[in-house]
């Protein structure tokens, strides 16, 4: 059985490890830190796990930790960076959800997250944690910075055009119009996430520059194997549902990518990945059809026959974009395959 | 393996009964029916199922129902009864999840749903699929009338003060003022029900008279042994939200029933019932607590120590209310442990 | 025109103030305080007033209000007593839509409100904000303390049966079991109230006391004469919804009252109220049919002919619950219409 | 007093003009039909318009509505055309909310509608009814055919960039990703748009081809004085709220468009429009900014200060992409200001 322990638990991806983690065949759940809550009841914060996770908050001090096999960290940016090399030292592994291991450039890290990086050797070696990219590589990783919610549907989305040696689309000018449910601003205290403030209500945000575009960036170059530069339009919304991102992607097709069957590269390009699933032609994917599962649905368009490419992605946020995806991680580092205690069937309606 | 066999399994008693028996360890699906749907496949109606079911919907003849074990009926009023007879004899035992097998008079049935019974000699064999109430006789039986998803979380939020010998509270002036999400109407398409007249919206129906008024007053009678009449007020409000339902209940308390510590008494009465859960004195439990999964949560208040009692009882109406009853009924009827494949942890958010 | 000021503009009672008085044909805004946001234009925090609201935010300073012939104060508790004195003795009339002047036991207060009364001699002139039962005393008023939102509804939903002479109901064992929207908690940063907390999720709360218990218990004393007691048990819920109060009523007939037209009693009482609307026999009134509007509708129904009446009350909780109600008052204390801009027409769907 | 009728008064926007016409100052409403529902009482079917419009609806036969001064068809597709001559004939203006008046190609018409067109010479001199770009023929018009919700806010959101004699943005690669409230779906039984299928889920649809592409590159053309070809990518989504389109807009700047000024471009273009609005630069405009109001909200980005342009567009599918937009019409055509009785306050929260 992997120890595994979990930093910040008391949030949405917190709270969604518990779910998954509680039920998995190989997994036995040692320690659960939370700021501010030490002792009380993991239950008692969240009735929905009483009789499942017997646990108390702990304090998130590494003595706690070192036991562990596997930590992770859904906690705010800055939080796995501070922990890393002790537990490193103690043989723990670490997964962290948030971005401490994310962006490879720790300038880019400094400029979007406003705190220098505290250990850019640990940065070095860490994996980025996108699976279906980055599958060899996470089995021999001690860390694992998780893809974020909107990064990983937009580069798996955009992945099967990227990946083929030459351009197929106008790479300078990718568009991502992404759609969020409110889960993804997290479990805190906020006037702008309220129920009344985001529910029969609909806007973007962050047009200017949000935090996931130099993730995306980088990750979409890394997709041309860091041949071919990105520039990308990215514009996230916040939609009024609990969970669930849908990416509507645009991509201008080269004049030599006009008779590609994109239906058919995709079907290939994913015909290995158990959890991504490419719709069939036509297809109109809907965000509750992965809703509290580890699937991520495509469907690629081409209305009109025109040169514009439209690729819709559907993802939960909380599942795939973030404690599925971490659990997916950990199933390879451990030498499990990769779906063990994933298969949660969609929750419909 | 059980051979399962569902008739209706387009609806959503039947879309949750497929989410659940798809992962049962003991089950093996093998005929789905939708009327008017024959040849599609389950998961081109569900993409949530791609991958998960590969069954397509046949026509609802029994000749396609009679290798099952056991056939759940996720149909309409009039459905199962008119299949019962013919599916026995084949030696298929029946679950059926609308009311043909609930009222045991005839009469009241006929009023309340506007037909005559098709089979009163069934009827009368049949048992109430309520299992914290009726385990033992579910255990022996071959057909059941599974309880209705607002009589099932009134029953069992009234079980513990009136199955007492004696009267604890005034049985002729009971209150059920029930809540329940939309998904609880059905899938089949009605102006009521939109999102645009749902949504943003609350209202209560039924005040009049509702067809589980007769089904739960059968049953709070049958609590006290069938030996004391029963008054209830039964008023259902349609809430926004898709799962879950919220009974509050009140009742008076009789002068000798003062000094009793009802904390204590509920959580005696359900000590050995896995999926029925009495949390600590003062909470406030959450349609959320229990989504997506087979628990009961019930609260016991005594507001100021006065003469009346509330309790506050949730459920998810599609699965304890519903798919999730049918199953834990399978599973005893087929000499299972009552919680095998329904041990989902509940999703929240 | 009536020189208005508004302190806390920032809340939902205070921009739902802003909403109804910018149309209002005989006021002009002057002033709209709220705390840290002085020198912020109304219309940045609040882009739906753009074009219609000109102001920008000041402090509360007496010195910006003094000027106004009557000041709202939509505010936590404690503040608008701060005020009281200055304001009256600069001849300033007073509507406080908190708490402030509701309780007219000082000790009641401060059990529930958790701090002294700054001004009980205030207190003790203030008449309560409730129009269709102090219509007369609030057009003289100096100072009013509005009705709260449960308590608007719950007491309009009894009145007709409590102001009879004698008793039609038993008084002591009376039932509200009262739903409301979100907005209902304020515009405050919290977790509870988040979007992914209260989406798709239902519950009760404060069922062991909630400070608007002993508001009511006054309240329907009040209609008694002070007569008789009332005993009450009043379970509040929050419901996933922006706006909007649904109390249901449970009342049990007296012997001497079973043959009394309850439809024609409350038409009767209501009819000469604009803002009442008793719906016909078996209605089911819903929120929405009065969603951004002042009226308040009620349906009145005696399920089987029991003894138990059940009455459905519906109320938009921003409005006839807080800033309509106090427009209606403002436009008795002037001498205006009491309907003068608070015609808005019921916003469906 | 203008003498209104309403053809199809019991659809979304059949109740909305009922909303706004109600309180119209220069209106009489004489006239309601509901195909189905001849003798109902309007309020019995709309309770929130009781004590509000007194009328019952009528058939749907012209000797109802040859008296009125103008008709409104807020009915399905093919209804206007069928009683336009008799109308015109009687000298009743028409104003078509649904498709009949809008498609200038008879082809196009009946391509995407599968009927053939009723009156082709009505069609020709039939005004197109976007008030902004069309404010003179309207005035002049007999026949408004008014504007869809998608093509209003997608229209007016690139009009400033289309009407400058030459081409600002590549005009053959426009990209128009909607998002679309579930009232724009109608009010008809209908299994897609019941609550537990819309809510807290996402999805596109029509992507392959929508009614409303047509009806888009038409009027595009248009601003373009009908001198440039239009390419125009365009995806709606639904979304679970019940009012309110964003649209979100992109175009890729021409070279030598690169220094314009294009807040001052917009400013300056809507700057004589009163239910136009463009914000200040770097805002994120609200669908609940705008609704249950006229008014349309436009913020314009340009990211990174790359070559794509950014247009966030939001307005009440109902009001401005409806019934707003065609009471605005008739003040046009009936001499009046085009504000007048539409001056609501947005309803925020």
């Amino acid at each position: 059985m992997i120890k595994v322990g979990i930093v910040g638990g008391s949030g949405y991806t917190g709270v969604e490890l518990l779910r998954i983690l509680s039920a998995h065949p190989e997994v036995r759940l040692t320690t659960i830190t939370a700021r501010g809550d030490n002792g009380t009841k993991v239950a008692d914060m969240f009735p929905s796990l009483r009789g499942i996770v017997d646990l108390a908050f702990v304090a998130p001090e590494e003595s706690n930790l070192k036991d562990c096999d596997v930590v992770f960290f859904a906690t705010p940016h800055g939080v796995a960076m501070s922990h890393a090399k002790e537990l490193l030292d103690a043989g723990v592994k670490i997964i962290d959800l948030a971005a401490d291991f994310r962006l490879k450039d720790t300038a880019e890290f400094e400029k979007w997250y406003g705190m220098p990086h505290a250990c850019p050797d640990i940065l070095s070696e860490a994996v980025y944690g996108l699976v279906e990219v980055n599958r060899e590589a996470i089995k021999k990783a001690r860390v694992v910075g998780l893809a974020g919610c909107y990064p990983t549907s937009v580069q798996l989305g955009f992945a099967p055009l990227l990946t083929q040696g030459k351009a197929l689309v106008n790479e300078s000018a990718l568009i991502a119009d992404c759609k969020s449910g409110v889960s993804g601003a997290g479990r805190r205290a906020a006037v702008g996430t309220l129920f009344p403030e985001s529910s029969d209500n609909f806007h973007a945000y962050g047009v200017k520059g949000h935090r996931h575009l130099p993730e995306i960036v980088q990750g979409l170059k890394a997709l041309t194997g860091n041949t071919r530069d990105i520039g990308l339009t990215f514009v996230p919304h916040l939609t009024p549902m609990i969970r669930g991102i849908h990416s509507t992607l645009y991509a201008t097709l080269t004049p030599e990518a006009r008779d590609i069957d994109f239906q058919a590269l995709y079907e290939n390009h994913y015909r290995n990945d158990p959890f991504v699933d490419v719709m069939p032609a036509g297809s109109h994917p809907e965000t509750r059809s992965v809703r509290a599962s580890n699937y991520l649905r495509i469907a690629v368009h081409r209305p009109g026959n025109s040169d514009t490419l439209v690729i819709l992605v559907v993802e939960d946020n909380l599942v795939k974009g973030a404690a599925g995806q971490g659990v997916q991680s950990m199933n390879l580092m451990f030498g499990l395959d990769e779906t063990t205690g994933l298969k949660q069937v969609p929750v419909l309606p």
